[in-house]
């Protein structure tokens, strides 16, 4: 057992999440290498004082750069927002540092191209945080699919909607603004990595984009609304399988539509966000008369994919895949090796949804 | 209370569905309108009687020009194959009869035209039988969403998915051969009629469309599927939501997906037609804390759309639908009103589908 | 294909149920005997002669006795309420005539008997109407039970629960007087014949019965309540298998709360009727980690359940499970071989409510 | 902000997951005082050293005396089996020290009178750890009976039902011995206390108890089981309410079924650990057709039931009941005020398992 100083950027929601799973994770599992909470960086000093006695650090700083290049700093967290995602990595790497970047990986494919460089350059381990795919059940999904259980794939849809923004009289939001903070680009990144993740490379799309409410609200009159609420495109797969995925940010009654549907040649498998323990699989091969999507719970029968003792029917939560992503990180600290998904899969990602926003703009279909 | 003579043409499943819902409809809604089994045709003598005996007809014939011409037959149903219907609609018009037509209209745009030119040229009632919709969930779901009650739509996505053609072992069928027989021309029209029927006219769309098992195993050996297996697009209605609708035969697992989500700007609806009897309804206008989709059973609260006397929980089966369909097309004749879908409404399904593969081939998106 | 003449008595929503089933019958089943709707009996002429117009029958009576004399009459469907049927299936069994009778069997366990013993001293064949154990759902979990698929049975929790009389300020109402009338009179009786059907006889069993409301609003001020809203019995099965039964009218939010659960030391198995074509079936022997409750959609394949062409996802409705009871009344005439349930079976019914009654009252386990 | 030593007694599963929860509760809720992990006890000073390791604690011992006489140790948690809660208790209320204790409380209600006494006479913060009704869904539900959102309560029914011994094949273990290692005591426990807490009191109870596998295989042949595999019981609440809870280790299927409904006269309320973050919700008084059992995802609209920023959609799992547990069992101590479930209430619960033990037994209603 050896200690590891970790230092936070930014103390938002992402920002304690990944604090508190750093606390957590070492009994959880019992992990070799020890998180020790050494510094956490905000905008001001105060901010990262009062978010240092939150959470429980050992110091706080209002300049990333102070935390970057502390030498008890021994590995690097960004939860900040994602124009400063690349200045932070590159300097992490610069000094050698393994870095975890929350996703999406920078503002666009140039900043993804020059961390995937940068990390590649001084080869060290790094690592995007598409969270929901690490939940037991979306890795057993993978674990089946790539098994062949469920045979070919010929069909993905998959959806990540929620109704955080369906309410077209609450007042404009800093998330109207901007190509990198729209649904295209906060939401698409999760589910195109599932897509990736459970089925393999994508090699042609046709999206569309749009904007459901032109304008939002505010005391100063409308206040015009410059990226999508809503997007989807078609797409096939390079194996052939063929594809759907949409995104909301205006679903009303969605909370976590995080959620897909895998069809192959001799099976079938189901999963929403919104029942995260579950995962429903459909076999062709029962006995004709007991064929039926099956409901599987996740839990001790899963120890590849949930490998802390937990009793049966005991659920994970959200901050559980925030801490299985915390032991994957140290995980990969500790041995050396990258842990999918590294920059690189967050580069694709982004190659993906500029693609979307290409075809979208042309009509026409995009080849990756 | 009057009686009418009903002719069927065709005594596979469809018309023994029509058949059965003939003989029920009477008793079911008490119609001022009879039917009497008059005569039902199939392609040979032997045939009709073996139909006529089974479904308890007066009389059968091998030839539906018989049926058609004789005086007491005063309404005719085609179940017949769709090669069949536009000679069979065009004989009857030609003699003022009433008709419904089983979908799809005809073998593609032309017959649709058609059908619809001749149905108005001799003013005779004429309806299509998209059965599906006319479960007392999905007519309800139509009547929320044209009262408001879940706002302006922005959403629609809807897949027809069945898994009866899944099996890449199963025998080469004729329903692998010819355009119309494929997943576009087979399960497409019913969801992109309950689209149509739920938001509103599709104004252009972006198609894609698969054959997945390029051959199929035949005791001569491989046979090549000239059709599609799967096929999707993406659509703007006229109204300015967005869409998607999906259809395969080989979605393992799917008994009968006919299902669709519903997004306004104040709520949202569900619907999976493998539990028929549920409507899901999210109102973002219930309290704070108790917004969730709500499983509404239809039953005696809905007596619009369930208009015979039901007991609560009493659900619907497939064959419901057809009687409702019975009882309305007996309504339209007995009024001389039509009620929807009439050929018409079949022929925009045909045009819609005709612009999918269209813009399956093209690449591009198409206006309609 | 032999015709025969049906007489029902009772035209309210059971003999309307049973009289679309008689007209419906032969042609969904393709039944040898067919069924002529020959005789409609009510309580006064005009009302018959009002249901034989409604429902289709040759001729109408206001005196069953005439229907039951009838030489035309050859089989009599009873759909009265419980207070006559004894004397209605006596007067037919002393002509010879096979009787169906809508369940309860009586007004008690003594009216019972005797039906009982007139059935069997007339060597004529009888039915009881416990509609809801006809689903092709439910006979397949009877099928799979008896197979051994599960296992021997350690527990088995069945209610009948529905909210229709869960509003305490609707009025009072002739369901809110005397015993039979009551939940246990009303509702119990089909939950145990369900799990007499799945599981075997019940050994003992201890109850509590009780009445929410104790009195009822009427314009002349509050009526009191005498019998029963809701009911339980913990019991044990003669095969040694615990069990449970509940029973309520005033269950808020339930229409059709007929569902089972039953565990066996291999599987176990669930139902709901609110989704009625859907048997929930669970296999300890099936892969770690792919265990679960899976959904079956009953279908084509499940033929011997459900045996009328239908396809796939085409699911049965109320109405559906009444024709098949009509299929099986007509084949065991034929056949002149009793199918279950008989009159007997109805009689077991009654014994153990009966017992209810009596432990309810005495606070005692009975000895069945 | 200020620091407590917590000393934890017992680092087997709930050991561990009390430790993970004392490790992140202050960053999840910023609480005002904060844990610190001082001294974890087990049976030897080797496997206390593993776990003081593995959790991160400061000190371990061998020795639960000196973990409760450490007066760095400020306030005790114990995880350790039931015979040694009541010593346990005992002499941490005799130095004035707080303790949490996993249910049940102590061996039988003769243990649970003396720390309920112990407690008292020390006035000393008590709490017993029934964590799963401390979901968010199960909060709510208790808030909303409270608040008469469902009207007055008419029937609850709840079970615990799992499947871990349900192969009878699986070795003889020691849960098959002892009768407070039966069913009874060890799952009732959970359910009896929320039913004690979503309804009230419970004044009479007939019960029924069963051992279903009377012997398990051993190496050197069946051994004898002593106690409950299954157990259930028929009860009234004070408030009048009809009840029925049941129990099971041999539930096949089950992962976590503790599970409830609760029926009033306005409304009706449905849950299940299985997804545990949603509740069912029905209300009465929506209007006429859109009336069904509603899916609520807790989440930001429920704050006082879960009250730390969690993003919408954003499940909770078992971990956070035991997270939410240690800021209740802080924030008493700060405040210096009990929170439920105290002492007192474990041993309600105790008393009830104790009349159906003896109902069991005599086949009699007991009154509490």
């Amino acid at each position: 057992m050896r200690e590891i100083g970790i230092g936070i950027i930014g103390g938002g929601y992402m920002g304690k999440a990944h604090s508190v799973a750093m606390a957590a994770v070492g009994a959880v599992f019992n992990t070799p290498l020890r998180p020790r909470l050494e510094m956490i960086a905000a905008t001001t000093d105060a901010k990262a004082e009062a978010y240092r006695a939150a959470y429980g650090f050992a110091r706080g700083t209002g300049d990333w750069r102070v935390l970057v290049a502390d030498p008890a700093v021994e590995a690097v967290v960004i939860a900040s927002p994602q124009e400063t995602h690349r200045a932070i990595a590159e300097a992490a790497f610069a000094l050698g540092k393994p870095v975890f970047c929350e996703k999406p990986l920078g503002m666009d494919i140039a900043d993804s191209k020059a961390m995937v460089a940068a990390a590649e350059a001084a080869g060290c381990i790094n690592m995007v945080g598409f969270n929901y795919i690490r939940t037991p059940a979306s890795q057993y999904a993978r674990a089946l699919v790539a098994a062949g259980e469920i045979g070919q794939i010929t069909w993905f849809r998959g959806e990540h909607t929620e109704d955080f923004a369906a309410d077209p009289t609450a007042p404009a939001h800093w998330r109207h603004q901007g190509r990198a903070n729209g649904t295209m680009g906060d939401l698409a990144p999760h589910m195109i990595n599932a897509a990736l993740a459970l089925i393999g490379p994508i090699a042609r799309l046709s999206a569309d984009t749009g904007t459901v409410y032109a304008t939002r609200p505010s005391p100063a009159g409308p206040v015009a609304v410059t990226n999508d609420d809503i997007g989807q495109f078609m797409c096939r797969f390079a194996n052939g399988a063929m594809g759907h995925l949409s995104f909301s940010r205006v679903s009303t009654g969605r909370k976590m539509g995080y959620a897909y549907e895998i069809v192959g040649t001799t099976g079938a498998i189901r999963f929403d966000q919104e029942d995260q323990n579950a995962l429903w699989l459909y076999r062709a091969g029962d006995p004709p008369g007991m064929r039926g999507f099956r409901k599987i719970l996740t839990g001790p029968d899963h120890p590849d994919y949930l490998p802390f003792c937990q009793g049966p029917g005991h659920g994970t939560g959200y901050q559980d895949q925030i801490i299985i992503e915390a032991r994957d990180f140290l995980q990969a600290i500790a041995t050396k090796t990258n842990i999918w998904p590294t920059f690189r899969d967050g580069m694709e990602v982004n190659r993906i949804i500029d693609a979307a926003h290409t075809s979208a703009a042309s009509g026409a279909w995009i080849e990756l």
